[in-house]
């Protein structure tokens, strides 16, 4: 479509700035089928003399558009649009919850069910990631793949450097390259923790078939994916209750036997939400201190933060090397490199190191090169940025939609790609039947009651809002708004 | 250097191919120093002229010389000398073991010592691997990366289509893509069996701690890695003894209670060489069957045979479904990349199933994509071919440095990427003296007693002669005849 083609009309009084005004009118265009999927855009320098901007402006909205989804901007070729109007976005329905004219007026459900949109938790955007400096990164990996070692079982030097220069910069940290190990995701790094636990709890070098089992207090609500890799080599799980406040200290402190380790996520709660206070971090070393235990951090998502500073890693506060860091690149990147690491220190890395040695180096040298690249490259920190903005965007698509629902409360806003709805329902109901009217309409949402071990009363629906599209999530935002409005769920 | 000035002389007469004579031709003037490292060798066009050959005759003799190590070819450059002369080719000692002449004529030890040269076993020979295929899979692989989900717990359907494609070419065992286990090189495949087995013989899900120990068969000597893994998980392991006739059955069967699995490396013994005859292969599956226990196959090497052909997999006779047959791409490519696989079916593929969904992908959908495109390019079987090549020559240097000594036998030979080196040693004595003299000139061999675990009286030295160059691997046999033909070690 030519520049002057397009209907962009600029206020230079508002306070909005410019390339502000000008992506409002470009997703316009885009939602109302003016600009159809996969058409060109202008050139920046042809819009931005059209509208009488500079060519910086328009960068500005192109950009943002395409951290959004909308568009898809690739070098050395035309910005086009991305997203595809399958059909309209549904209207939102009568939100007035006394009548029961929105469920009558509700069309018939379609033959064919629509497309599924799928919300589930821990699918992060990566339609900014296949960049320059990604592939140059890859690229430099496979010219010196041929090797004929195996890398390193606790990882490579260089991409031990990068992540402990990460560590230092995103989480405050100050840790040295020993003190990280590679590892396939996290899921992989809790295989080896736990291996590593039950070795210390056993007072044993491992050499000695497992008869010992490490007993580890986990999060409930908590991550179901953990408990499954913890139970699998051999732990004993103890689950915590856990609400907005993070785990409950004192029934931790109860248990008895103490536990062997005790897995949290402090800087947001998976899949609450929640932070726990530097108060509660004190407390929890204090007592992992009188326990003689590990305190397993999963330190997911820290990197999205919208309205406040993460509060510093628990492993920050540990002076007695009893804190096992994990992180991955599963969110800031992708999951599908399976790549995360460990941080640890003292006779805890140790432990770790040699549980390691023992199972062999899971993550390829090629990828450990390209990961190593991309990070000292600052490819890894562009790509945290872009992909913020758009969850930022996404995020206040949620709350628009859902945040003044009548007996509904949001929470887990501050940070990460999901957030939870808190819902009211009558006695003893949990929320498996709004997910099941979901699935039937096309959306896919979790159940809190999904990460609980134990029914603690905590209902609601967990939504990721990574992966989908602008559009997408519009679409599935007004059909949930609409269940949630509906007189027969609550 | 012109072509002219090359001394190459051609028999025509001769039975011996012209590419094998102008090879030898090229071998002789690069080892005599005429040609220098990093020379650049004419064109394969010039030379053809001036030694009045085909074209084709060149490029054959420059491939056979790349494949070895002498030279280096890139597409678009001209083809280079790889190797560097450090010092000459140690002249070999006297031969006469009554002499004490070699010993006291040998020079002192140089302050620095010379560069290691390092002939442990488990190096492949990855010279040849960055070829434009390999590349173009990666390329491929990358751009598909932008994604936000996990590969498949088991691998993703294009890695195990292709690798059931290989394992069907190459081992002739018929299986599906659905039973096919991606993993992160036989480690993770063994640890992920470890598991499996203990969950079968608990009887559990796998939902309860680890109570139940798997009681597990193995090879000695064996593989040392594979013992740390399955110890590492748990399993208690029962060494049987092990010689060049393969595990001795009537052990395995004598063993109260059965174990529940036995791992065996029937194609070529690791690290003895030998291979299991069918009436054994026969014999282990009906002690199997009786017993209720699972084959855990490694099938190592397998694509490596010089003068036989394999014998087909355990696997391909089993019709029980009690066989898990692991293999890796750390030999036919490059263990940098950590990628294997399990093939089985049935209830044992099914456990196998479940520890990898508990335990997640461990392997890079990057590395698994671009490994799909280089096996069904043909890439692999390209470069099998390639390299077999090299390892036949490479071999052929063993024998004829050490074949003809004295109180030393050579075994493993029909396969592989090493060769055992069996010695006469007086009572009581093992290898460790000769391994650590070997040391001191710069040569690192392993002993075949760290293949042991107990003491049964197999004494040698282990050669693994896949990543040196020629030049490298003639010097370091050089020291090893010297060492081996003197009075002081046996």
């Amino acid at each position: 479509m030519n520049a002057h083609e397009l209907p962009i009309l600029l206020d230079r009084a508002s306070e909005l700035p410019l390339a502000a005004q000008l992506a409002t009118a470009l997703r316009r265009a885009i939602l109302g089928g003016i600009l159809q999927h996969d058409e060109a855009l202008p050139s920046t320098r042809a819009l931005a003399t059209s509208v009488r901007v500079s060519r910086g402006t328009v960068v500005a909205a192109y950009d943002q558009l395409a951290g959004e989804g909308y568009l898809l901007a690739r070098p050395g070729s035309a910005t086009r649009v991305m997203v595809e109007r399958h059909d309209a976005v549904p209207a939102p329905a009568a939100r007035n919850p006394t009548s029961a004219a929105s469920a009558a007026a509700r069309p018939p459900r379609p033959v064919t069910p629509p497309p599924l949109i799928d919300l589930a938790p821990g699918h992060p955007s990566t339609r900014t990631l296949v960049d320059p400096a990604w592939t140059a990164a890859w690229r430099a990996a496979v010219a010196a793949s041929g090797r004929s070692d195996s890398p390193p079982s606790s990882g490579t030097i260089d991409l031990r450097t990068a992540i402990a220069d990460h560590v230092r910069r995103a989480r405050g940290l100050a840790c040295r390259p020993d003190d990280v190990i590679v590892t396939a995701g996290t899921s992989d790094a809790l295989a080896t923790i736990g291996l590593a636990v039950a070795a210390l709890a056993g007072g044993a070098d491992g050499s000695e078939a497992g008869t010992h089992s490490a007993r580890i207090a986990v999060e409930d609500p908590g991550y179901p994916t953990a408990r499954r890799v913890l139970r699998r080599v051999g732990a004993l799980l103890l689950p915590v209750r856990t609400d907005s406040d993070g785990i409950d200290l004192a029934e931790l402190a109860a248990l008895t036997p103490a536990p062997h380790a005790v897995l949290v996520t402090p800087s947001h709660q998976y899949p609450l939400g929640s932070s726990l206070s530097v108060q509660s971090r004190l407390d929890l070393l204090g007592w992992a201190r009188a326990a003689d235990a590990v305190v397993i951090e999963d330190d997911y998502d820290s990197e999205f933060r919208f309205e406040t500073m993460p509060l510093p890693a628990v492993a920050t506060l540990d002076r007695s090397g009893r804190v096992a860091l994990v992180g991955s690149f599963s969110k800031t990147v992708t999951p599908w490199i399976r790549c995360g690491y460990i941080v640890a220190s003292g006779d805890l890395g140790e432990a770790l190191r040699a549980v390691r040695h023992d199972l062999d180096a899971t993550v390829s040298g090629v990828q450990q090169a390209a990961l190593a690249h991309y990070l000292a490259s600052g490819g890894l920190a562009r790509n945290v940025t872009r992909v913020r903005r758009e969850y930022a965007h996404r995020r206040a698509l949620v709350i628009g939609a859902l945040g003044a629902l009548p007996g509904v409360r949001l929470a887990g806003l501050d940070g990460g790609l999901h957030v939870v709805v808190h819902i009211d329902l009558p006695g003893g109901a949990d929320a498996s039947a709004l997910v099941a009217q979901a699935a039937e309409r096309g959306v896919r949402v979790a159940s809190l009651a999904d990460y609980a071990v134990l029914d603690r009363g905590q209902h609601g629906l967990v939504l990721g809002y990574g992966a989908p599209t602008d559009l997408e999530l519009a679409r599935a935002l007004a059909v949930l708004a609409e269940l949630l409005a509906a007189p027969s769920t609550h």
